[in-house]
């Protein structure tokens, strides 16, 4: 585990959620995960930047698809080992294109959630 | 990594995050990490429980404290790899007696979060 000044915390990887919510409404949008230059990278800039786990790579939010996450505010937990960043979301969040990645997925049932497990 | 019925997918050690969100207020109030056993008990009970990391048991959230968490929904993102919780949370939702674990807790400065770098 590697710890930075002020005791961030991040995982085995170099990696911190991020939890991502609207200013305002105050919807959660997404979940996804910053290195320690994605962090420096979304203070400096005002644009909210991610690691790409699947892509390896930095991934700012938007350059893309054009729906770029304005930066309001970042805040630790008190374990220091989350960040909810607070963000103008520009359109949809989802790549999806559902306004957050949480929209309809809402899961019911037990039986929803695991009725066989299988490892990949 | 392990794949379940519905695709809900978990990390390497078996856990998904969980962004704990308060009805109403919408406030984000912590995240932490649930197992299947762990979705599974708070979809049955209607009270809220994770899997502790650091203490390596299930941890109902209030059991100690009283702080209670009554689940009012739970959903899952576009990938299936983190839970949105939203929940009426009985008293401070935080150990350190915060409302939320990100109370008080923004970080304004680059030099707040990285300056000198070390391994633990």
């Amino acid at each position: 585990m590697t710890t930075l000044n002020h005791h961030l915390v991040f995982n085995d990887q170099g990696l911190i959620p991020a939890i991502v919510q609207q200013e305002g409404t105050r919807e959660v949008l997404m979940l996804a995960w910053m290195d320690e230059e994605a962090i420096r990278r979304t203070l400096s800039e005002g644009r909210v930047t991610y690691w790409s786990r699947s892509r390896g790579e930095y991934w700012r939010k938007g350059d893309t698809s054009g729906h770029v996450q304005h930066l309001i505010s970042m805040s630790t937990d008190c374990d220091r080992d989350t960040l909810l960043v607070t963000v103008n979301q520009v359109g949809a969040a989802c790549h999806t294109g559902t306004h957050t990645c949480f929209d309809g997925r809402e899961l019911s049932e037990i039986s929803e959630i695991a009725e066989t497990s299988t490892t990949a």
